[in-house]
Parts: C-alpha cells; sequence; structure tokens
C-alpha cells in the first residue's frame, strides 16, 4: 500500500478544500450573499497544516455534530474526499474527560490496532480498529478512559440512532470492512472533532513554516549529535518512557557516542493542529555507521514562550500495517 | 445614531462574509485548488451567530495575530468592513487569563465608559474606551485583572511595533477620534480573537434556531409572570448583583405580583458566540400598567445539560451614548 520514497527532501504542498460561499436558502429563510474584499481569504479546515506531496495517503475525519465520517484521499497534497459514512458517537456531548463519561475524545488519533471479529462479542460486528485515546496531549490535560475504538455493530439500526454509543465511533458492518482496507496501523490518522472550522491559508502558512523550521533544527541537532541543540527542541515536561528530561538527555548523550555518523531521512511528513498544539507524523530513515532503523515517527509539541517544545514522542516500525479485517 | 424601531417581531436576516478560496500563491510557493463538493460549504466568521435587519450598527472586529482592527456595519443582517486599522495589542501571545499577564483578553466585550484626553496622561493619547473585560464569562473562569481599553496613544510609532502593549488594544490618534464616531457605549460591541476562524452557516442556523427559541421562551415566561418557567431560564450558578438564584427568584416574584401586566418589547437581537458560550445583546421595551423602562439587555448564557441557560445578565438604560470623544 506504501512505498518507500526515495526522495531525501519531501516537497510540501497543501491543498484546499473548496470551501464555497452560496446564496444559501435554510430552512425558509433567505440569507444574502454580502461580498467584501477584505474578508476574501481562502480558507481551510482547522486541522490540517500540511499533508505530503507523493503517493496516496488516507485521513478520516469524524465530525461529531453532522454524525458524519468523511475518508479523505491525499494524493499530491490535495485532499479529497473518497466517501463520506454515517456514524454514531458517544451519547454526551463535548470532548471526552474521563472514563465512563459517554463522550467521544476530539483530537488527533492514531490507529495502534486492529481486533478480528472472530475475537469480539457480536456488538462489535465487523471488527474494530483501536485509536491511541488517551494520547500524549490528553495525558497532559489528565484526561483518562480507554477502549475508544472505531467499530461495526450487529444492530446496524444504532447507525440511524445518533449520539447512541459510549465513546466508540461506530459505523455499519460493510462501511468498517471497507475502511480497513484504507487504514494503516499507526500512519492513518483520524481526526475527530465536534465542527469541522476552517483557517485562514495565510496563518495556515506561517504555522506550516514555523513547524518545517523547528522540524529542520531538530533533524540538524540529531545528525551532528549536538546534545544541547538537541534537547532544546524538548519541553521540559518531556517524558519517555519512564524517563524525564534529564534521564532522556543523558540516554541520547550515551547513544550519541556509540555511532561516529548519523543520518536521517524524513519522508511523508503531515502536519495536523489539534487545539494550540502540533502534531507532527513522518517516516523516519535512521540509519549510522553501524545501525538502521526505519518507522513511522510522531511528534507532539506544544508552544511555550512561543517556541514549540516536543513534549512527547512515538515511534514504531514500519511492517505489515495495513488494516485489512480478515 | 440609532432611531427606536417599532417593529415588535425582529426578522433576522444574517449575512455571509465572502470567504473566496482562489488559486492561492504565498511565499514562492504553489497551492493547488481542489474542488470537492462534499467541502462545498458556506462559512462564516465563528463570533457571529445572527444580526438584525434594521437600522446601521457597527461593530468592531480585533484581530490579535494580524494586528488588526476591523470596522464592521451591520445594514440589515448584511455585515460589511467599512475599514481595517493597524493596532497593538499585548506583548504576550494568548488569552488574557490575570492582572499583569500582558495579554489582551479574547471575547466579545462592549464600551462601558469613554474617557476624553483631557482627563488622561499623554500615552493615552487622543482619548479612551473602557471594555468590560472581565465580563461574566471571564469571571467565570476566574480570570482578573482590569484597565482594557482601546485608547490612542502619543506615540504612533507604537502601531508599527506590533504587540507592544501591556494588554490594550492601541490605534493611531486620528484613528481613535474616527472610530469614536461609531461607538455607542454599552450597545457596539468589540470582539478580541487571535484569528478569524469560520464556521459552517448550516450549524449557525442551528444555533441561532435554538437561541431564539430559547429567548421566545424567556420572554414569553416573563410577560406571563410564570415565575417557574422563568427561573428555568436561569443557571443555578446565576448571580445578579448579591442576589444568588434563590434570592433572584424570591426578588422577582415580589417584582412580578406589582403589576397587573407586563409586556416586553425586544428589537435588534444581535447573537455572539464566545468560545461554547452565547452572547446576547438587544434594546429591551418593558412596559407594565405602571412602569415603562427602555434600555439595551444583555443576556450571557452557558449550556448546561445541553440546555441554554442565563448565567448573567446585564441592562443599562438607553440615553445619550454616542462615542464621540470632545
Amino acid at each position: 500500500m506504501r512505498v518507500f520514497s526515495q526522495r531525501i527532501h519531501t516537497i510540501f504542498v497543501i491543498s484546499l478544500f473548496f470551501v464555497n460561499i452560496i446564496f444559501a436558502q435554510t430552512g425558509g429563510q433567505n440569507f444574502d450573499l454580502a461580498e467584501y474584499s477584505d474578508f476574501s481569504d481562502p480558507v481551510i479546515p482547522s486541522s490540517f497544516i500540511s499533508l505530503y506531496e507523493g503517493e496516496d495517503s488516507y485521513i478520516i475525519l469524524v465530525e461529531k455534530r453532522g454524525q458524519k465520517l468523511f475518508l479523505l484521499n491525499n494524493v499530491n497534497g490535495n485532499i479529497s474526499i473518497i466517501k463520506s459514512y454515517l456514524c454514531s458517537t458517544g451519547r454526551k456531548i463535548g470532548d471526552k474527560k474521563e472514563s465512563g463519561d459517554l463522550r467521544t475524545p476530539e483530537g488527533v488519533y492514531f490507529f495502534r490496532s486492529k481486533i478480528d471479529s472472530t475475537e469480539l462479542p457480536p456488538l462489535y460486528g465487523a471488527g474494530a480498529f483501536v485509536l491511541d485515546y488517551p494520547n500524549i496531549f490528553d495525558r497532559i490535560k489528565h484526561k483518562n478512559g480507554y477502549g475508544i475504538w472505531l467499530h461495526g455493530t450487529n444492530e446496524p439500526e444504532r447507525i440511524q440512532n445518533s449520539n447512541d454509543t459510549k465513546g466508540c465511533i461506530v459505523v455499519k458492518n460493510e462501511d468498517i470492512l471497507e475502511l480497513g482496507k484504507y487504514i494503516v496501523l499507526n500512519e492513518t490518522p483520524i481526526i475527530v472533532v465536534n465542527e469541522i472550522v476552517y483557517r485562514k491559508l495565510e496563518y495556515v502558512n506561517k504555522d506550516k513554516d514555523e513547524v518545517l523550521t523547528f522540524l529542520k533544527k531538530w533533524k540538524k541537532s540529531w545528525e551532528s549529535k549536538n546534545i544541547k541543540e538537541y534537547i532544546q527542541c524538548y519541553s521540559r515536561y518531556f517524558k519517555f518512557r519512564k524517563m524525564n528530561l534529564k534521564a532522556f538527555r543523558s540516554y541520547k548523550k550515551r547513544v550519541f557516542n556509540i555511532y561516529k555518523w548519523i543520518k536521517i531521512n524524513i519522508n511523508n511528513i503531515q502536519i495536523f493542529k489539534s487545539e494550540s498544539n502540533i502534531l507532527i507524523s513522518f517516516l523516519q530513515e535512521f540509519k549510522t555507521d553501524s545501525y538502521y532503523d526505519y518507522g513511522v515517527k510522531q511528534l507532539y509539541l506544544t508552544k511555550e514562550d512561543n517556541s514549540y517544545k516536543i513534549i512527547g514522542e512515538l515511534w514504531s516500525k514500519v511492517e505489515d500495517n495495513t488494516g485489512n479485517i480478515k
């Protein structure tokens, strides 16, 4: 499904969702269109900062208010909607905060595992994909709970009833089977929002430039084994496994000394916005004189004193991550 | 500047800001336009739910990120930008939380008083308008601080320096004099956002219908002197002067009994969204068999168990509220 790109430098092209302003007629009321050049700004959905140019990839976008799930296709940085599906989300309105609150969490998530129907009670229908709620951003906000899945159902009428789950996102059985074909574990994002809102492209591009400058600095400090500059990219609240920033620094310094040289190739960068935070996901090729690995990396960024800092990071080996449910 | 409208039923017409999607070329990078019907939704800036049809009124919109102040004109529910001004806001990025944090608060505010230059140190230039920060929503969030003004300056070069204030919004002297002509104290809103974001008209209209249904219920319960239904419109956290909800109920019950009949006319309704809260501002004509008053009312609404409730309200007599600085 995905071929490793040989290009070292990825060209970033973001596409625009076409947001159309029309003479709208809703509920019998007329809305007048006013054309005002000052507000003639191009806008895009606020979750997207940048998508990579290159091979196809897929993104799932869930709009809770409309009880809709959109399967999006990114081709060369252009997003298209392949299909929209009906879905049902948590019974209670609002963002999930704690276990048992019957809410569907809002944020940018990845599917970390899949569960075939044979391993599940009938309630979950044709299969399930496990979201990484609570993720690093959620845990900072002391959100808790678990078991947020995208799954099918043996009662298709639940999909017609909106807001009928304990927090999971439920679609019809045929839809979970179809969606599974597009899901790559650890790589395909599922973005959950209450309403899709739109931001000006001008600011999105400013954010993108700032994030890419940060990413370049991080990569350069790693390749040059400059522990001081490398650690400056991390938040004082950064945690990695059981390590705090100080322990992480010692660990990294030790690892830096093992290798004569380090070369990092970054590809397929996707940048998402989650409230005021940034999530970067990319394919990372790590080469040294004595070691090689290749995987998908996620960097969770917050702003501290107006600079981006990594508050958490995740890596997983790229292997057969396809989401086909057997 | 404003003539009392005789129409009892106000017709609500909201206009659309024209948000244009173009082939954008920014910073030497090409952006491809993708036209996708599923995202062809009409969108409007997220602070506006509804503006009234009728006479002219003015709204000030400050976008901190762009250091821009927009003077907007509402004519029959259509918003136009009369002019955009350069401005300078707080030195620190982000929403104001406490006294001395050097941030400009984000929200929907009203000007409660004006101060002529003769009463001010030269620093404030040609005059100042006092914003009602912290307002009812801010105080619920335990935000504090004071002295957030829109004012001029005797150092016009400050406007060129972006983010150069302690939290005030500063414009050039000629601009504060010009803006003053459009400001009606207690009635002209000043909306402060970091970035203007846009919402789908579909959801804005749903919100509008819900808010107007609530307002109708509140008005009807007041006119019919139905204390139970009237109090159901208020939050259990409602405060009015020194009264909690229980004391307010007793007070209102007493007042209801004074009058044989009550008739409320509501005009020039403006509905704004401030995060997940709603602010309604309107002209209120209060008539009874023995008493009459006419003023501007602001209702501050929050959602509790998915229903709107009034968390606070303000009223001020309509008199000469024009903001001309002498």
